[in-house]
């Protein structure tokens, strides 16, 4: 015979209602008849069930993460970071990859609302201010991870990107380095836009002329822009937006038999795994992405347990990490 | 006023239990009458809650993956995969880390078999036969990634590892090699072990006197193993179980000095991102992550379906890849 919640209630001498209020962990019961419940459910061996519970509850114990793609290697350190919080707090993590496309993104949110996901974490490359705005008319909680939206109605968690590649160029500008080029990233995406003015910002206050292009958060894109670059400029230096676009560079300084960081050094951001293993190791900002991950759910557990309700806006701290791909400028190679 | 899945049954002149059964994709409903719910659902502008829409029919378009570590960069590759198909099938995606921990991964199937997930995709590199065979008792379809079980009543989809590391140490053998080591995964993981077993047998059918030691599937066991390797054996080649142990081993090679391929040859297995972005590029065996994921959820659709009974076993095919990390044997180093 099947134990059902009625059993329960009977057995615990409790409404229905209470041994549900008991099951979603609502802090308003007693803890006595917490515990008349919770003695109740062990003597009947009583097992709830997941889906029932949640539509008693009129919400899931699920949480939505939505990230641009798993496959560049700095999104699943945040994501497990996402998910070994998750489960501290009690929820399972559904995952969807958008791929940078904000109709993907909208989709998926729309999916998570209707599944009723306690709440969402949003690593959102591409919402457009007003875009995310119009979020906020969504019941079901989200944070931002990676952006920082001023004065829309949700949490995030982000390191400050202008001043960490503020930082990363001011590094290359002590080493001696003048001429500096940047290998930005997509300019609809902010964390990449960000690193851009930190850049501007950096060689502007050192009286140094910028030269940057425009592409895409991967290898590939390193590759082609930095292609680009060595047809009409010789930098002895380069930032790139991201760590998988700063090897693209690397291997094409390489290929044409210039060296790293002799002739021209290359410095990242994010401090992916790869980082510490190639040869030679790569210099970069160091994001915490697992932290960014943790701190998040965090954030989102307090708004579905409805603890605190003003927005809030964690910003985590970036580290440089020097190891063997900036050194000194001197102008090894012709001109 | 919300609109109830009643009020479509009366403007489609059909029962609840059509609509639900439209609404669950229910192979068996008429043309004709799918059509009249579906027109009833726009016209009214109802929107199926997913909750009670799962909680009707006793299951949730929800499917679990269950992955030992997301950081490993092979399995983003296997997940998108299971990812774009799930989505493509209709089905979200939740998704958990076992840090290759039985107890973990126990735990996880049973709560997503609580949450009543449609199916289960689970790469588990560690359960024991006999606890394989225990997950029978599941109503829950199960898909094995990675692992091939003989006679266990479940789905499954791998490479031949076996072969695969055959492979790898036949070509190192064809290039001039005799003294070739085995860094070796793990002993209580199936892929891990079978590419030892590969190993084995190819230098049995040479003749050749196997060297091997079992570690972890990450850099840091490379690392360790190669340095405890070269204090008794001097390799003029090494087989890694997989791309990162390879990573590992390169390292300690170069850090004192010798040359990769030029004094000892590597070759790993896998073939993540890193593999083509590396200097030296690494040799490998490139295993198709992304279409074991996808096949993986076509299987299980199949029997969530209900269109198939009898298991399945599907074996891709693995690939020899050449890079820069393997050459002739020609006793550079000291000995």
């Amino acid at each position: 015979m099947k134990i059902t919640i009625n059993d329960v209630a009977a057995r615990a001498q409790v409404s229905k209602a209470t041994v549900s209020r008991v099951l979603n962990q609502n802090p308003q019961v007693k803890e006595e008849i917490r515990q008349r419940v919770q003695q109740a459910i062990e003597e009947l061996g009583f097992r709830p069930n997941a889906v029932a519970r949640n539509l008693a509850n009129n919400t899931s114990n699920m949480i939505g993460l939505i990230v641009p793609d798993m496959t560049n290697p700095y999104f699943p350190v945040l994501a497990r970071g996402i998910e070994d919080a998750a489960h501290m707090y009690g929820y399972s993590l559904f995952i969807s990859n958008s791929d940078n496309e904000p109709k993907i993104e909208r989709e998926y949110i729309q999916r998570m609302v209707e599944q009723q996901a306690a709440g969402i974490v949003l690593i959102s490359s591409i919402l457009k201010e007003e875009q995310v705005t119009g979020l906020s008319s969504l019941r079901t909680p989200i944070v931002l991870c990676d952006r920082l939206v001023s004065g829309a109605p949700f949490d995030a968690v982000s390191i400050d990107n202008r001043q960490a590649a503020f930082d990363a160029v001011r590094y290359l500008i002590g080493l001696g380095h003048r001429r500096i080029c940047h290998l930005a990233g997509p300019n609809f995406v902010q964390s990449s836009e960000m690193r851009k003015l930190g850049y501007l910002a950096a060689m502007e206050e050192a009286g140094l002329e910028p030269f940057y292009s425009n592409g895409a958060f991967h290898y590939e894109s390193g590759v082609q822009q930095m292609e680009a670059i060595l047809k009409e400029y010789r930098p002895t230096a380069v930032f790139a937006s991201n760590d998988l676009v700063a090897y693209g560079a690397i291997n094409v300084i390489e290929d044409r038999g210039l060296k790293v960081p002799d002739d021209i050094s290359v410095i990242g951001c994010d401090d992916i795994l790869f980082s510490r293993m190639s040869r030679p190791k790569l210099s970069t900002i160091s994001i915490p992405a697992y932290q960014i991950g943790v701190t998040a759910v965090k954030l989102l557990d307090e708004r579905v347990k409805g603890v605190r309700s003003e927005t809030k806006n964690v910003i985590l701290k970036h580290e440089l990490v020097h190891r063997e791909t900036c050194s000194g400028e001197d102008r090894t190679y012709g001109f």
